[in-house]
């Protein structure tokens, strides 16, 4: 907020109005690659263009820009309680032919078992952020962002728990980060930076078993963290 | 952006205005502890209150919100070209009583030395982020961003350099990054990150020289990395 400076108009008065929008980055590891979600747009602009999933921020009913980003993950795509974070704000004249627009971009980490294919607004495409097709607005610019996020904050927090299911091994999660991080890790201190963390508890009397290894403990996440980040102060 | 629900208002109709701002978390070391500038609301709300600068985008004149901020530096701090990076958005209908607002807050770091005392807007308060009065609005929140912000990322990157003068020997550098983590350092492995990080190079020829100790190199912060920052995948 601020004291308006007298010489200036205010918004109220004679500026013109600003695009207030969320955009949704939803990720998910299939086959070890992260995929984004993109929804064919049905009105322009870029009428019919795969882009990321978004939607004007309502004054009248959302709390904050966050529980825009939520609706519009539960209208589009169909996804509840999933991790989501505010990513960065993207603005400006031209991003948008509609006017001077400012995005709230959000990103969201999703289990790869619970990825619907269509949403209440239609198909959902799940494109590998590899082979992204050419993005309306600043999309590219915005999953590009999303990425850098994912990548720098996997390497000290437990952002990678939110691509796994509810429950998962240990070197099932070391193969998420790895694929995330696009690095080999080492198991044991890997293993350490997990329990630095104390962000795992074992699921009583869970334990995958299969004839070629030994059985595996399962774990799952601590209620404490399904929303907020563990960090380990020194990197993995 | 987004396709629109046809069940839902567009804000170019009948939605209400959503007030649009910048704050600013203007951070510096003075005797090794933070401070943020504070300046005194000439106009309602919160007239007369101490906060932090901010002010309304403006459409007709801003390139994105980061100009919008840097707006706001200069003209009511009159401070210019200083490392400024995007914080966070807050959002909501309560935080401002003008309405349900959206303000895009930046933090942005100062050198000691360069600090004034009066800005175009006014008096300006360097207070220390430990003894900080009631601010209005969400004012607190967003500097307890700005702090864990600071803090996390000066574990791995090159941000606390910006707190510093334009030349600095290593001790200094070291003493400046210790302040910000509230935590003292090795100093070998200090600087081997600093070296891994390629942030600095040496100012030619300037020593610092003094009775007690043998000369020490001056350094200074490499181009590339004024306004962008170096980062160290380990963390220190």
């Amino acid at each position: 907020m601020s004291t308006r400076s007298p010489h200036r108009p205010s918004p109220h008065e004679d500026s013109p109005h600003i695009i207030c929008t969320v955009d949704v980055v939803a990720l998910t590891l299939i086959a070890t690659r992260l995929h984004v979600a993109l929804l064919q747009r049905a009105q322009p602009p870029a009428q019919g263009d795969w882009a990321l999933p978004g939607g004007y921020v309502h004054a009248q009913t959302d709390a904050d820009t966050s529980a825009a980003a939520r609706r519009v993950l539960a209208d589009k795509l169909g996804m509840h309680g999933v991790y989501l974070e505010q990513l960065a704000t993207f603005s400006g004249p031209r991003r948008d032919p509609r006017g001077w627009s400012l995005s709230v971009a959000h990103c969201a980490l999703l289990p790869a078992d619970a990825l619907p294919a269509q949403g209440p607004a239609g198909a959902i495409r799940w494109v590998d952020v590899q082979q992204l097709p050419g993005l309306p607005f600043d999309h590219a610019a915005i999953v590009a962002a999303a990425l850098a996020r994912v990548r720098n904050k996997s390497q000290y927090s437990s952002l990678p728990v939110h691509l796994c299911g509810e429950q998962f091994t240990l070197p099932q999660l070391q193969a998420v980060y790895e694929a995330v991080l696009g690095d080999t890790l080492n198991k044991v201190s890997f293993r350490r930076k997990m329990d630095d963390m104390g962000l795992l508890e074992a699921v009583p009397g869970a334990m995958l078993t299969g004839a070629a290894h030994r059985p595996a403990q399962f774990w799952r996440v601590r209620p404490a963290y399904r929303q907020h980040l563990a960090v380990t102060p020194r990197g993995l």
